[in-house]
């Protein structure tokens, strides 16, 4: 070690917090004449800045991929580079004209970098210098019990960022169990998300209690999210005699220690809960409970995020007025039953003078008959057959028929319906055995147009002149 | 003090985390034959739990707004109820049938609730244990120095559940810099957002350096925003010669020294930024950085929210085909031009046989003529008037029209436009100059009826016999 070192030595000796090592080591090259010094040190993969001197601005959590550091720690060698001529240099300081980057290293292992950028170039001297504080200050990090580990908190907070970006639920409900588990050590987990309409739904769950979880009833996950409804965390701290609620008792015999219950919410709606459940009987510290909280927060709001987005996407699909879907959605499950070579038909559907109801009862009117008719003809549609608006008063059905007779028998359904809520319709019906077909549905207009020219109200065949008039 | 509490008093006086504190009293009064015991402390708003025996189940972190404890804690007064015949019991465990719960009181007012539930009847005796009991608790916790101050995770979780219920925009963003600022320490802040086609706005702000903050041009925001963009934190740590960012040197004159800036993000979108600001020259900790980066990963995540409600808002009002906006929001329109009591007109609007094209040409070449119309009578209308989309091959205008004479004149340019794409329409025109009349929409369709039977391609206005035939 160099004798200009001595006087940083001595002083890092004395001093016992990390950062304020590193703020040693910056003030000890700049006083060497390098004006823009920063250290930074690796956290859950991303670069933290520890202590900086004479800088403007300093980038700090950012991801290890980008810039001379993130090279340095990722390669555990240093870099001297021209800032003119360098593409990984990343824009600090105004003046600078040179950055040297030297690794961190704890038992071979590169754990961070010092950095060196300077508004004169850089010669040898400075990779040597920084190179021999990057050791000093290593030397002193392991003597402190290196980096110390990061808090609940601050995985919480990094593992934020991954959360936000999530937009798969299932990789959703996989983050929120894994930082569940994490933070409170808890070997079990549940996320069960609900719907006004549908109750509560166990969606994942892992770990040794998850057999137990699982069997939980639909009952009992209701009692559970009551618990939890509103901005609460619940949690059992023992076991006392009595069922607690249906399946508790297997739980218990599983051996049950522990069971925090953490509310996901929008508004005053309650998307659901989360479980962390252990054998340990440990009482959650009031920590770990505003943690799994604010956790809760995040997936509440990443929850709410997923869901608008499959509600957009569908949105997108669907008519408003009727709430079936249109076009696109029609054209891909034409090509859908087109690649499986499925048999199926295809019904072009038009409503007779509909022209009429609007000029004659007006335009409200006419959409309250449009929307009626839609719902009598969806009724009348087998559970796997689909119903899509294709124009103002032009409807389509894709039939997974097996056979002509039955895709007639489904359209004299559909006729009977229309009439019965008192809009007769016209249809135009195109089958193929092979699937193979790509214009079943131009076939089935064709077919309809027939049927207009017929008198109307009536079903008609494509490729043939059969029709059943009433 | 009765004698019973001898060993307790001498066990606080010995302990010195308020949490074990906590749980002495709770077992001393389990030995004295109460087995359901629990201590709650506020804190932000909250019951927490701080300990227990005993239980199954416990809440935490609930608003005090529900059941006896929160009851006892708002009045500062003790309550003793029978479970049975009690509306605020909040169900505990199985076999409960009375409940006591008294105030914990430092300097008169109350911050806890120490809570007995007892599988049997509870006599006055309970009360006086419990309140004994609370005394002594409270004493050691002022001996202590009272409540510790919740660390800035423990805010940042508290106002977690908070800021995941904002719908409104602004709130969140003054949620945010509250926040921010809150953590920080610092006098100023500034929330900016952006969009891929209008770059970045600032959208709220505060504190000292508010003018500077906000005098800053777009190409300074594009600039800053161009610093975070990925999941990073960036700060200002000093001062450099040189200018930095339009506008630097003004933050500068201001007496800047810290600035953080933290992303917001979406995925691979960058939702825009918040900037801490602050005359001192302090370097932010890296654990502020992070809680700061915490609160913009909650941030994005709640913005994004706010963006997908109202697509979601606006999609359910429009059209998917011709994008434009439907009968909802047409009705709506009409209702603020009759409340403004403004003079305007109605344009009931319908292609001329439709159904032929659809009929000839099948219904996709239907819907391209129907978009394409609609973007030629948008083109014609004045930038301040409405297309609405009221039926299948139906459209009605808003005109904001000074006269009679005006409204005719955009009736001229929509037929002219409709004609030029080929697609020509009939239209009917009513006006109202009091702005009063609540069927101009009737009237309009009216004239529309008389148009059609006139032969089409023309335009009548009602409550007249006037059309222009061409």
């Amino acid at each position: 070690m160099s004798a200009e070192h001595d006087q940083l030595s001595r002083r890092l000796a004395t001093t016992t917090s990390i950062a304020a090592c590193a703020q040693l080591v910056c003030d000890h090259l700049v006083a060497l004449g390098y004006p823009l010094i920063s250290i930074y040190l690796c956290r859950s993969d991303r670069l933290r800045c520890f202590a900086a001197s004479g800088y403007s601005q300093v980038l700090d959590g950012f991801p290890p991929v980008a810039g001379v550091i993130s090279a340095t720690v990722r390669t555990g060698q240093a870099h001297a580079i021209d800032v003119a001529l360098s593409h990984v240099y990343l824009k600090a300081a105004p003046s600078v004209v040179a950055e040297v980057c030297v690794p961190i290293k704890v038992a071979g292992s590169s754990i961070g970098a010092l950095n060196i950028e300077s508004p004169t170039p850089l010669g040898p001297e400075a990779l040597r210098l920084a190179g021999e504080c990057s050791d000093l200050f290593a030397r002193r990090l392991v003597e402190l019990g290196g980096l110390p580990t990061p808090t609940g908190w601050m995985y919480l907070a990094d593992q934020a960022t991954r959360v936000v970006q999530i937009e798969d639920p299932d990789r959703l409900y996989g983050a929120a169990l894994e930082i569940a588990s994490e933070l409170s050590g808890a070997e079990s987990g549940m996320v069960v998300v609900g719907s006004r309409t549908r109750g509560f739904t166990a969606v994942a769950a892992q770990g040794l209690l998850r057999p137990q979880l699982l069997a939980l009833p639909a009952s009992s996950l209701a009692e559970i999210g009551a618990w939890v409804d509103g901005p609460l965390a619940c949690y059992t701290v023992g076991s006392v005699d009595g069922e607690w609620f249906v399946g508790f008792d297997r739980l218990r015999d599983a051996g049950l220690g522990m069971l925090v219950v953490i509310a996901l919410v929008r508004g005053s709606e309650q998307l659901g809960f989360f479980v962390v459940a252990d054998r340990r009987a440990s009482t959650p510290s009031t920590e770990l409970v505003e943690q799994l909280e604010l956790l809760g927060s995040l997936v509440s709001s990443v929850l709410t995020n997923v869901r608008d987005h499959e509600t957009l996407r569908d949105l997108a699909r669907r008519d408003p007025l009727t709430g079936l879907e249109h076009n696109t959605a029609f054209g891909e499950r034409l090509d859908a039953l087109r690649r499986r070579a499925a048999s199926y038909a295809v019904l072009a559907i038009d409503v007779d003078h509909f022209k009429n109801v609007n000029d004659t009862y007006g335009h409200e009117h006419g959409n309250t008959v449009l929307r009626t008719l839609a719902q009598a003809l969806v009724a009348a549609l087998p559970a796997q057959d689909l119903l899509f608006r294709t124009g103002g008063d032009e409807f389509a059905a894709v039939l997974e028929a097996a056979s002509l007779q039955d895709a007639m028998r489904v359209a004299a359904g559909l006729e009977h319906a229309a009439r019965c809520v008192g809009t007769p319709v016209s249809i135009g019906v195109a089958f193929d055995e092979e699937g193979g077909s790509p214009d079943l549905y131009v076939r089935a207009d064709e077919a309809l147009y027939r049927a207009k020219r017929a008198g109307r109200n009536v079903t008609v065949l494509a490729g043939a002149h059969q029709h059943s008039a009433h």
